[in-house]
């Protein structure tokens, strides 16, 4: 897999945590607090957290994201033998304030000004989606901010995927979806997104199905991969790798 | 949690990886040729195939499970970089050759002896399992051996727990449910079955639905704790707690 140029994209669509937003910048905010432990603190939170989605998801057992992210937390601080007075509450008050990664807001505008349009799809709940979208300063760049609360079931459940479609009135093959989250990018495939995996952590590929479209080691790679032929790289000469 | 006395229990059922037989053993076997990282590829290994089961479930896009066995083998190999001819084949055959605990075979038997209907319900394909159950000499033992291939989807999906009280024509509440893999028995618990959860690795409680009915850190405690009165610890003088 590697990058390529998709032709044809009217909206590219973000997944939340761990695509325009870092989660480890909760646990490393508090690690005055935590100690050592921060980071694997919030890899076991992080992984408690989509673990306790999937569980929730196949059992039909739904809870909301704030919920499930605060039993998740619980457990990790439990495994880890921490319990400080307030750390909880203030963990849980970070997520709500998470950094974006660094390229995040120059590419969102970059898009922008290039007449994408710009999503956010999610299995945060709408009142942590704001918070974190404001905390960025990035409120007047989507055009729409979704949350799987609309459909009541988390990821990779198709019915969130093509919420995207359904809200954007857009067919699947016109929309590029983005996410971090390997499973995601390959799931968001499978439910007939255009698919580009923002490859961040360097991982190994998934093999379940199905393989994205192309792969990117950050956001600052996007506008190049889904700008218009027109307007954009080939006007510069360039020679994109078609689908 | 505690360990409890369960009345009314007419059925033992039990999970198979983790709970009856040592996934670890499959890569032990093989360290001579994976060296230092085998615990590690272990770990990964068993990980990515829970959470391939759940991606699959919640994406209805079911495969069997030696599929995914091998499938999470491949991540787990390519992630840690290992790449020796003929390995992946040793392990998944390793993987048909699990060893069981040292308490199963004299729990099984004891409980057996006494009357306890027993059956193994588990994510495992039938050959996968009639495999394990074979290398351990416990092909005797069981009233039932049942594969989620009955159904068509992994656990947790309530379908999976609802086929043992089918296939044993009992109440759910006959029926005690052993798992060491914690969300496992929290899932059952959820699906209405009477639960120990078997703490082998000693982790901490989870935070989904429900809490089993009690705990135990293997399974040799088991016998005692789903006697019927009349022939087992009160006549012999025990009062043990009831729920």
């Amino acid at each position: 897999m590697s990058t390529q140029h998709l032709d044809g994209i009217k909206a590219c669509v973000f997944d939340a945590y761990g695509t325009l937003f870092d989660f480890n910048s909760a646990a490393l905010a508090a690690s005055d607090e935590i100690g050592e432990n921060w980071q694997r603190l919030s890899e076991l939170w992080r992984q408690k957290q989509l673990q306790y989605t999937w569980l929730r998801g196949l059992a039909s057992r739904h809870a909301d994201f704030w919920q499930v992210t605060g039993e998740a937390l619980d457990f990790a601080l439990n495994t880890l033998g921490i319990d400080r007075p307030g750390l909880r509450e203030r963990l849980m008050d970070l997520y709500l304030h998470l950094g974006c990664y660094p390229e995040v807001p120059e590419t969102l505008h970059r898009l922008q000004a290039e007449g994408m349009r710009l999503a956010i799809l999610s299995n945060g709940t709408p009142a942590m989606l704001a918070a974190v979208v404001h905390h960025s300063g990035l409120e007047n760049v989507f055009d729409a901010v979704l949350s799987v609360e609309e459909v009541g079931v988390f990821k990779p459940h198709p019915a969130v995927y093509a919420l995207a479609c359904e809200r954007l009135q857009l067919a699947p093959t016109a929309i590029c979806f983005l996410s971090s989250n390997a499973w995601d990018a390959y799931s968001a495939k499978a439910s007939g997104l255009r698919v580009l995996w923002c490859n961040r952590f360097g991982q190994v590929r998934e093999r379940i199905p199905e393989t994205p479209d192309g792969e990117i080691k950050d956001l600052s790679a996007l506008p190049d991969a889904v700008s218009s032929p027109v307007c954009g790289r080939e006007a510069m000469g360039e020679s994109p790798t078609r689908l």
